[in-house]
């Protein structure tokens, strides 16, 4: 039987100290210096050990050559080791009061060779009769603002509502870096890899029930209990959002599911079915969820299906209108006495006052954006508003950053009084020298708690996802 | 009727002088100065003159204060006036011998306007009686680096085989700024707006004949004259490969076309099965537009669907299993021998030696990534290679630009004695101090003549799209 005895994991996100097992002293740019670089980073504050049989120093910290020879208890352990020695040192590991450890080691069931298939199971033996917690192995473990515990360099210390569960380690940290640069902040994340103790089902129990976590992010490859994950779920989603994006729904997929983490993948189908009983977010890439999660956190829930389009470009404006319908949204005509009222100050040649509102020819006007901004925002039949300034069809000079960012003030400055809600496509470039203002933007964007994506397609996608779960779901989002 | 005199429409692309009439002299950063900007970067070596009533001179050209001042023959105007003396200056170019006008000024049908509908037909009446061919209105004119004629600035003067035909200048700036980052280069690009007196008809036989192009691309908003469209897509599609994005499938769409060019817009699935029946590949994106044309020119077509997907990230390996197999390529498993030749040489842990393959762990080390390349490259069963660096899931020493350059050099130094096609994923960063690393990157593989993708979703759909394009038209790709 599996080690559960259903005390609240919430030792594993605040150890009183850690010990990283296994750092390579001699490779400054080697993996397992990832962590020690993380912890460093985060300015973890608890006492910090490294371990490695060589001994010497790294960035001033003195490396133990056993974890014997450290004084006093350990909390939490971050195994480094080779595969082979991680079953002994979780035996090590008891008489130093050790309560967890994760196993970034890989190398275990996960390569279907049969001899690290019974290594495993050792591992799992011996966490069993220690009755230490192992997280992985095969995984990045733990990051958690809070207590400042990370697995990556660069990571937020400012923490926020969403909790990631995810069984693959690159996975977490993608989502981490791309959707903080989006303004999106977590409470807890977890990379839990080959789950031979600590599984989907502990984790997402804790999460549902941690204060700290309003979304729950779940990346999943497989399911060893069914029936309990299930149970889990249904209690998640009572009263938090879930978001799912399950790995392996191909057969191509499931294979390399086999390979990632010896997880079964199960269909496309009984996933989707679930998520639509449960009243949970299905997504199909890390960047949808991203996209959901924005939309989330910093759209309020607009009251309906009809979406104004105003800023800039002709051609932009009949691919996006058609973008947005093909996605479940509507792109309402603008009634005659709205029209009227924009054409009062606007001049006809090269705007288009329709919706989309194409105000190219006025945009270099602020008074007059504003205004017309405000008009197709306070109509009835408008829902929430989405702006574009598709930057990637102007010729240079345009771009500069100064003159970006005046377009882009027009509509952010007065947000507060905004009558709807309203989400912000800023496409990204590759050209440094438009790159650079279209970050700019983006982070303004950002501090002002607007809703940003990097595509009308994307916007659309997750807006469409919100207001659908929303109505599945009165109420709860 | 309409003026089709039936000559070949080469001399729109190659005028011997150019005149901009109605320049601003004022503001530099006025919209009309774009084209003397574009013209002076593309050093046009015709004679160039600039009118404008008021005089002067702009960047040590002189300004005419009209057409009569000009001493001799003017070929091509382009037409920066106000909307309601356009149909004038086609009278006064009559005494000029000019051929051809393009009138970038708006504010004409597209405005729904009754009145300025009207200036439009006095527009077309005025080209009828003088027999001066129109471009427009509402539009950004021709791009023709064979003959440096070209209405942005930064577009590359280096010409290729490419063809674009669109109703929307936005979305041609947007097209060849875009595609000339992934190596596309262009034979000729008309952004021919209202067309109401050149249109899709007239550019579409000119361009099927056109030696020097051998991809069209088309961006459509409405037809006038279906059967002569029906005509001429069949004549082109016999000898070119044909790509074509629909503009306003929606409802929303189509009254965004209305507003636009004024143009009929027609339901998707009339187009799609336009598309089907000519073997037209039909795209829903300037994007998608984008990532086929990168497949068209830069990735030899592959004998069959079977991708063997190589680089690094073990969840990112079953994502983008799923992404290939959900858009219709295959990701086989690798047979035992392959494996057995594999292990000879990798470490177990870290790397996952399945399809796809995470070479992980292994990837630092040169030798042994060149040759795991080239052992799967090689199986019978691999029908292309898609190599994966998922960047955006890294810490940052991982992306100094010295590393990332070096982890992607394993792939393309030996490309030519390479035995199957291939292609590179490169996904774009916000981040300052990895954008550069990965523009360098995409730089470089695009200058071997690699196929870049941004994403692993676009690859996959792009491959498939020319895939399943070829089979239909056997030979012609």
């Amino acid at each position: 039987m599996k080690n559960t005895q259903g005390h609240s994991l919430d030792f594993l996100f605040h150890p009183n100290s850690v010990a990283l097992v296994g750092i390579t002293t001699a490779n400054p740019l080697h993996w397992t210096r990832t962590f020690l670089d993380a912890l460093i980073e985060s300015e973890f504050a608890r006492p910090l050990y490294l371990v490695n049989p060589k001994g010497g120093e790294i960035k001033g910290h003195r490396v133990h050559t056993s974890l014997r020879d450290i004084p006093g208890n350990i909390d939490h352990v971050i195994g480094l080791v080779n595969a082979h020695i991680a079953p002994r040192l979780v035996e090590e590991c008891t008489e130093k009061g050790v309560r967890a450890i994760h196993f970034c080691t890989a190398g275990f069931g996960e390569t279907g060779d049969p001899e690290r298939i019974k290594l495993e199971s050792e591992l799992v033996e011996a966490g069993r009769r220690t009755g230490i917690r192992i997280i992985g192995p095969n995984c990045m473990g733990i990051y958690c603002p809070e207590s400042r515990l990370s697995f990556s360099p660069a990571f937020p210390m400012e923490g926020g509502p969403v909790g990631f569960i995810s069984q693959s380690g690159g996975n977490s940290v993608y989502l981490v870096r791309q959707a903080m640069l989006r303004g999106v902040r977590f409470s807890k994340v977890v990379s839990y890899g080959n789950a031979c103790d600590i599984d989907e089902n502990d984790l997402l129990e804790y999460m549902a029930a941690d204060p700290e976590t309003r979304i729950i992010c779940l990346y999943i490859e497989g399911i060893k209990d069914g029936r309990r994950f299930r149970k889990a779920l249904e209690k998640a989603t009572r009263e938090k959002t879930v978001i799912l994006l399950k790995g392996g729904t191909t057969e191509g997929g499931a294979r390399a599911v086999a390979g990632h983490t010896a997880a079964l993948a199960g269909s496309r189908s009984t996933w989707e079915a679930l998520c639509k009983q449960l009243g949970i977010i299905s997504v199909r890439s890390l960047d949808e969820m991203i996209d959901v999660l924005v939309t989330l956190l910093f759209m309020p829930l607009p009251g309906g299906r009809n979406a104004v389009l105003f800023g800039i470009g002709g051609g932009a404006s009949v691919l996006i209108a058609d973008e947005f319908e093909s996605r479940g949204l509507r792109v309402p005509a603008l009634p005659e006495e709205v029209v009227s009222e924009l054409q009062e100050f606007t001049p006809a040649a090269g705007n288009i006052l329709r919706n989309p509102v194409d105000y190219s020819q006025s945009m270099m006007d602020a008074e007059s954006t504003r205004r017309a901004f405000e008009i197709v925002s306070r109509w009835t039949g408008t829902d929430f508003v989405v702006t574009f300034v598709r930057t990637g069809q102007f010729v240079l000079p345009w771009l500069s950053g100064a003159r970006l960012h005046m377009l882009l003030g027009r509509f952010w400055i007065d947000r507060d009084r905004l009558p709807k809600p309203m989400a912000m496509v800023l496409e990204p470039s590759l050209l440094p020298q438009e790159a650079e203002a279209i970050l700019t933007a983006i982070n303004e964007c950002v501090s002002s708690g607007l809703p940003v994506y990097y595509s009308f397609a994307a916007a659309a996608n997750a807006i469409n996802l919100v207001l659908s779960n929303a109505q599945t779901r009165p109420g709860a989002v």
